[in-house]
C-alpha cells in the first residue's frame, strides 16, 4: 500500500466518508502550501493534548492552560447535579446546550448499541463502567435524582436506551432513582398528516395547555 | 384549447399534479376500456352525493343510504364531546384516528392561513363562521370543556393555529375555555444531533417517566 | 366497496399514484363546483371520441373533425417515411419532436418489455404484430431503410430493444435493413467524475469534432 | 481561536464538508489512538513528497522511490501520444481509465473557469500557460494531432471548454489539430421522456448502427 493509499485509508474511517470522498479529501491534502501541511499535522498530532477529555462526563473540552480535569459544565455549581442526562456523543450535548433550557450535568457514553451487532460481543466503545461508577459515586454523596436517557428515536438509539435502562437497573431501583426519556411528539417541521401513530399518540399525550391570564 | 387539453387543465388542478403527469393522467384514461370510462364518469358526477359533508365537523363520509346528516364519529354518543380537536383537513383525522388514542370529536377548518397570502384578505376557504357557531353551540348546550388545535408545525399550520385562536378567543375568555396544542418534542426517526433547539427545548419539558413497579 | 372507495382504486391506477394521493384526488373532486364535476366526467367521457388512435403509428392525436384515421406526422409527406422510429409511449414521441431534429416517422409500441415479467407471459400490451404488418407494408411498399430503436437506457428499455430486434429479425435481415439505436454519452448535467465507463466509452466513441473554418 | 477551533477550519475546507461534518472529523481524531494519530499526521506531512505531480500531465501520481518526474501513463510508448486529452481534475483521468478504452495521454487543468466569476479575474488555479507550454512543445515534436476537450455537461464545464479553446486557438489554427469533444448522447439509467432536446439531438445525430453479419 502507497501512502497515498494510507491516507485515503485513514480519511475513509472519518465519520460519513466514502472511497471517492476519501480520495477527494486526499487531492485536497496534496494541493495544500508547505505551511498548511505542516500546520494541519501538528493540529493533528498536539489536539489530544489541547483538549481533554472530562474525567465526570467524558466530553471533550478545550484544555485552558491550567490543566482541568473536569469540564465546565460539571465544575459549574450553579447547574443541577441531581439531573444526570445521558447521551451518545459530545455533538448531542452541543444540541441540548443550544437549546438553552437543561441545567443538569451530563454523561458521554461514546457510542451506540446497533441492534445488528452481535448481541453477545462486549460493546467496548461505550463506557458501561465509568457510567456505573458515576453513578455510583453520586448515589454516595447522595446528589443524584433523576437519570435522564436521551438517545435518537430509531432503532439504534432505543437499544442503547434499554442497554443502558439494564445495565443500571439495580441501582436504579434500590436508591429509588428517578428514570425519563426525551418526550416525544410533533417535532419542528412536521406535517400532521404524515406523522406516524407513535408520534400522534405522544402529541396529544403531551399536549401543552394554554395559560389562562 | 381540444377537449384533450381542457382534461389535462383539469388533471393538472388535482394536488400536487404537475403538466407532465396531467398529461400521463389524461394518456391513462385514453386508454381505458368503455365500461372503465363509464364507471369512473360516472363516479366523479355521483361521488358528491354519495359522500356526505357531515354538517357538525364538516368532514366527508360515505352515505349509507340513509340519509344520515352527521358523520359516524359525531353520532358516536362513547365519544367524549367535551373534547374538540380542530384540524385542517380530513386527512389529518386519518392520521389521528389511526394512532387510535383520540376519543374525543373533531372540526375540519377545510385549509390553513397562509403566511403569504394578503392578510387584508377575507380566508373564504376555511370555515371560521361554521366553526364559531359549532363552538357557541357546544357552550350553550354545556358540552365543551377543551379545545385542541391541531395543526401542522410548519409557519402556516402556526399561522392557523393563531388565527383560529383570535377568531374564538372571546368565545374561550367568557366560558373558561381549555385550549391546548398537540405536544411537540422527539418525532419518530428524530436525530437528537440534528434537532432544532425548540423540539429540544419541548423534548425535555415534556419528558416520560419510567414508572417504577 | 363504496363508491368513494371504488373512485380512491380508479385514482390509485393513475401513473405514478399512491393510495395517499389517490385520496387527496377524491377529496379534490369532492370540492368541485357541479359545473366542474359535469365539465370533468364529461371530458372522461367523450375524449377517446375526441382523441383519435393513428392507425399507422397508434400514437394519439385530437381529431380535428373530419375524421381522419391518421395522424399528422404519417400524413406528411415532407417527413422521411424511410426512417421509422420506434418508441414505447406518446411521451417519448413529445420529447423528440421538442427537439426538432427527427425528420422520419414513428411507432408507438405501446409499452416495454419488463426484464422481471414472466418471459412465457405474452406481452399483450405492446403491439407486436400492428409492428410487423407495418415494417412488411413497408417493405413490400419499398419505403423503408431505417429502422431505430429508441427506448430508454435502463434494464427495462434494453430488454424491449431486444424483444423488438428479435421479433424484427427475419424481416431486417431478408431485407437489408439497417438497425439503430440512440447514440450514448454524457447528457446534459454529467459530470465526467461520476459517469460510469459505459457512458464514457460511448462519449469517446462518438466524440463530435470541431469543424475548422 | 483554540486549537480545536483551528482543526475545525481545516477540515471545513476539505471538499464537500460542512461545519457540522468538520467537527465530527475533529471529535474523530480526538478519539484515534496515539500510534494512529502519528501516523495520520506523518503522512500528511510527508504524502507531497512521496506523490508526486507528473511534469508532464499534471496529475499526481506515488512516488515508487526512483524519483521519477513523469507518471506511468506519460512515460508508456504504447499510448497514443497523438491524442491529448484535457481535463478539470485527478478524479476525471481515474473515470476515463476505469473505462478503459481510451489509448491516448491527458492534461490536468487543475480546475474549472466558472461562469459566475469576475472574467476580468485571472483564472490562476489553472494551468493555462502550463497547457500551452505542453501544446507547443507536442507540436515542435510532431506527435500532437488531436486535442480532446473532456469537460462536464453543465455550464462551468462547458465555459472551461470554450475557455480552453479560446486559449489554444492560435496554435490549434496554425498547426491544423483536431479539436473534438466528448460525445453527448442518452447515459446510463436515462429515460427518454425525460431527455432534454439537446441531448435527444446528440443520441439522434450520433445513433450507433448494427452490424449485419
Amino acid at each position: 500500500m502507497t501512502p497515498l493509499d494510507k491516507l485515503i485509508t485513514y480519511f475513509e474511517r472519518f465519520p460519513g466518508t466514502g472511497l471517492r470522498q476519501a480520495k477527494r479529501f486526499a487531492f485536497h491534502v496534496l494541493t495544500l502550501r508547505p505551511d498548511q501541511v505542516q500546520e494541519l499535522a501538528g493540529l493533528i498530532t498536539s489536539i489530544q493534548n489541547s483538549v481533554v477529555e472530562c474525567t465526570t462526563c467524558h466530553r471533550f473540552f478545550s484544555d485552558s492552560g491550567i490543566r482541568q480535569t473536569e469540564c465546565s459544565i460539571c465544575r459549574n455549581s450553579n447547574r443541577d447535579h441531581s439531573k444526570l442526562l445521558i447521551v451518545s456523543r459530545d455533538s448531542d450535548i452541543e444540541a441540548i446546550e443550544r437549546s438553552g433550557v437543561f441545567d443538569g450535568v451530563y454523561f458521554v457514553l461514546g457510542g451506540t448499541i446497533s441492534l445488528l451487532s452481535n448481541s453477545s460481543q462486549h460493546p467496548e466503545k461505550v463506557r458501561t463502567s465509568a457510567l456505573k461508577a458515576l453513578v455510583t459515586d453520586k448515589i454516595n454523596s447522595k446528589t443524584l435524582k433523576e437519570i435522564i436517557l436521551a438517545f435518537s428515536i430509531n432503532p439504534d438509539g432505543e437499544n442503547t436506551s434499554r442497554y443502558v435502562e439494564s445495565q443500571l437497573s439495580e441501582l436504579i431501583t434500590q436508591n429509588n432513582l428517578e428514570v425519563s426519556y426525551l418526550g416525544r411528539g410533533l417535532s419542528t417541521g412536521s406535517e400532521l398528516e404524515y406523522a406516524d401513530p407513535e408520534t400522534i399518540k405522544n402529541a396529544l399525550a403531551h399536549r401543552t395547555h394554554h395559560e389562562q391570564t
